[in-house]
């Protein structure tokens, strides 16, 4: 429903620089190929709690490590075809004041997204991930706000889905949505393999994209054999508006 | 993805005569405008459970009740568009054995849904409703199997919506699919009309469409307008797969 | 709401003979201390699962277990203040035929009641527990039905409230209703005693009154402090109609 | 179970200055004619994300839409009968620090509330709402304390209800009392008129009135029949404390 | 604490003949390298739901494809050291009676676990299995009442662990324990490799087994590094009971 | 796996000073006698929310509140034989700012607990409860990134029990963990008695003590008895990693 003149956008907010790639880096390519225009935003670089690699070489200080990561996030953003922004308002812990709240939401103005991509809204294991969904959704709400910034062009009310996380069961995480992402995977593991620093994820999440994939061919609902390897499972926190159930 | 000889279909299971009515109406009337083949079984006629009214007027016994219930629905049904079929085995309590199971597998294989609608599983009100829930579930898992009737066509994995029921927060039901309703709203009011038993019901149900078409419109993604004034609430089972998330 | 000629009444659904003493005893003897009939229904004597004492003893048959039980049932009964019968339709497991349920709605025909208590919807250690507890909300709708048995009374809808499990956190229950039973204690230790099967609950569940007592004084809505020394945890299924919400 | 001299008083406790005429209207109005002094905080006025309309009609500042709703909201409190305050801090979003929490712990203690109403304890459509019902929550919690002022007197455990929400399902909002609201429904209506600014809300919240009348209806426990046609939904956050079960 | 005479011991509940395999194969092996004896049951041999390779072979009966599983079955449990018998109860749907209920429950009496592993308690895919999982345990629980065959010894009370579904999130099931099979996956992978009619399955659980690997090293107290690389994961019913916490 | 030299050791982060005593001074206790250093951190003194009865006493000032806690909290935990220390960050309402998380983090680093026992995640009652679990999870993530204080020798993952709430269901807290404490529960005891200012607990956590006692008998896997008769409940976190389900 897009007009001829302006294209259709998508939106991710990521905690750390590379959540992006492991996680819904497939679902950027895939949209970018449609002629999205995919932004992504990472809150953090990172720097403290998911660059062990880079801090085990040594002669690291907190810039130069932050400069490694960017140089990263960039290259993948790239491959993927997006446009990507930093923060940089820290990590472990990652907080967010009024300010960087008003700040993403004047990139949702900005960017006027027909969906969202964050983190799931419970983690264990990590708590920047849940404080970015949380800062992803209340940005989403000020950007709906007639009277924040009165005059301007509000926000729809776009999806918003949460990628997966590292350890999903325990994060009381459950995709309602199977993204097959077979065409683009090629892409998203060359995206993947420039997080020089967490070589270790490389094989855990091609193995989840297969997994996924097998999944999504065990949920479609036509008897038409369908060839999907790769998917990338999404919870979503809004119902979504339809006229078609199939 | 059909041919072009082989429509769409889709099937609905409906516990007691007039559930498929209230619940799925819009659900139906709307997709057999779209060209699909929409089949609906009625397990029971509800004709303990859900014809006070019938009962009250005195001189009834359970076959004219079960009469004037399946008159009710037949004439529902025409005007939405669906073809129908009653397995008359009787409410309050719905009781399913593995003949009754095997029926319904049969009814899958032959209409080949590409959707299907039944119950909640949660109804404290109601136990039947989540007994034919579960039947049509277990129904759907028996059809897909090679090995019963070997050589027969399976099915495939239609996902599953659970629709609306009478209170929707006590049988911990939340919509995860607002269906857009507005265009065929005419023609489920027409089918609830039917529903002469039952006449305390048109207006809560016709309350029921509009607070969905109001939430609808909370939850559009793109700021054009749309015009949304009645909506059905649906409940999926399964993750849905797809290659597009806005 | 009772005229003066019906008293207000409830019902009591046991799985085994003695559940009713340490889950409802208080209940049932403050209520008929109110003016209440309480009527319990024991499907079974828990002649298998509930009666290890006797069973060591030697020398028994199921007939001089079911004996024993319902003796002792019967004593607590009538200390409490209340009418039992007793179904008598086996333990692990408890099954219940249609004719069970018949039986069953019936009975809810006949006592009309206020209020009903029964088992928790979920009880890892207990099968016959859920059983029980389904069978007794499944009656009380079918006695609902104007269609079944058309022409008698049918029953409102009475709440229906879980009494407390075993090891209540693994059954998933949560009280929302703390009754206080201090002033019949007296009453229900002495029913309790009646048990002479089960003495190793007698303390058990007198620490449960007195915990439950403590939390009862830790949730009262006025600074005037009232004298609560023991209570029992209640978890309602339905909502309640009110018009007084303090 | 006050005395003759302290009548029984209520707290509402409102992110945005209209929140209590759509969510409590009906229970504030019932018990303030049943002699209990309702007193409301408004923490804001809900200038920047409820007043669309008001935006929308140009020359606005913040200023003036505060003064519009403030307006509103005391005209609507009048009408129902109970006292106002507004604490103006601001929404979207909405903050409190140490400094509102004991603000509203003193409101608590001059109040004495039997009973407390705020919001649901969830909403992904407005991060406002939770955050008001934390506050106060938690200020009810200090309220308690001996160590907090010592020396004044502490408040007991007011039972505390969160109102609906306006998508409860997606709000994990499931109610568990019905008030019902009949006898003065009219006086709640005048009072949502005075909403000029959110008109489109008038007839939601009147649905949702009928809707609840209706689920009363079905959940009452005797057989004489009793006439609600309106209702409002609470959901408790602490088990009640009683005496009677039916 | 078994002693010198006894050799401890454990129960598989299987619903087909294959699922001990893919979801238990490596604690099986694991625990009788440690000394266990550990006993399998196949309620059904799976030929109806799980052996769609085999039909497509043509040329086959019920009693063909049953022969095929059991083969497979039993080589795999060889290869793990376990014992296993079939029920052949029949499978999609699968039905349990009272008299399979009881001869589970013999089972447990004769075989004494220290622990039972089966299905989970929830499958959207497969009603099966969580038949079989509700099976076991109500079996479970009729081998430890003193009322039945009393006389006999009755068993204790086993932790009851539930194995990986096909798509765990969907099927509500978290593990809350990561089992170390690094030491036997060789052998699991030999079990795994008779199921010549699931091959595609092979590779899927594989992978399975390499992500619980890599989330056993994430959980792991303590900072020596372990060597896990492959792992199983499980769903306790029960609480355990233990004398240390690390 | 610890070496000769470090011995075990474990961390207890307590919001108030006296809630180690009633919900983990049995585990404290135990692993002492084990051979565990137990450290112990407590967040506040309790001054406010719970001294009731010391400012009862009149005379006093937030000061000689904390004096006293100080002195009755230190007498407990040498009775339990663990150190203890006070952040004072004040209670009603307990905030951590990032200096306080920072400091809990070095105390991490400093002790390399090989399990950590804290609050339940949810209190209704107390928001302090979860705010202390909540800190103490974020601490234990910060003290595991080599990113922060880069250098210094990281934590593992170890687990995180959260002890019980006062009123357990109604902070959705549910053991999955029984510690039998008998042989310490003398020791428990007396340390209990050292919380003069709050006597009325003293025998609501023996009741408690006993209540887990005997379900820790009902869940004990193996039919030789075993004497227990007080135990503590605990709730994990995280999944535990194992190489043995007996």
């Amino acid at each position: 429903m897009s007009t001829l003149i302006t294209p259709k956008s998508a939106l991710v907010v990521s905690a750390h620089s590379a959540d992006f790639v492991w996680r819904a880096g497939g679902a950027i390519a895939l949209h970018v190929e449609q002629g999205y225009q995919v932004h992504i935003v990472c809150l953090s670089y990172g720097e403290r709690g998911e660059s062990a690699k880079l801090w085990r070489k040594g002669n690291m200080t907190e810039a130069t490590v932050k400069q490694h990561r960017q140089q990263e996030a960039q290259a993948a953003a790239e491959i993927l075809g997006a446009s990507v922004e930093f923060f940089d308002i820290g990590d472990y812990p990652l907080r967010a004041d009024k300010e960087t709240l008003f700040r993403l939401a004047d990139v949702y103005r900005r960017v006027q997204p027909h969906f969202v991509l964050t983190h799931s809204m419970h983690d264990p294991y990590n708590y920047d991930h849940p404080l970015a969904s949380n800062l992803a959704q209340e940005a989403r709400i000020i950007a709906q706000a007639e009277g924040y910034r009165p005059g301007e062009p509000v926000v729809a009310a776009p999806p918003v889905y949460c990628f997966e996380p590292h350890q999903p069961e325990q994060c009381n995480w459950k995709p309602d949505v199977l993204l097959d992402i077979t065409r683009v995977w090629e892409k998203k593991y060359r995206a993947i393999q420039c997080m020089q620093g967490q070589e270790h994820l490389w094989e855990y999440y091609t193995r989840v994209a297969l997994q996924r994939g097998v999944q999504a061919k065990r949920n479609i609902g036509i008897t038409a054999a369908r060839d999907i390897s790769h998917a990338e499972g999404f919870q979503s926190i809004f119902p979504r508006v339809t006229g078609d159930l199939a």
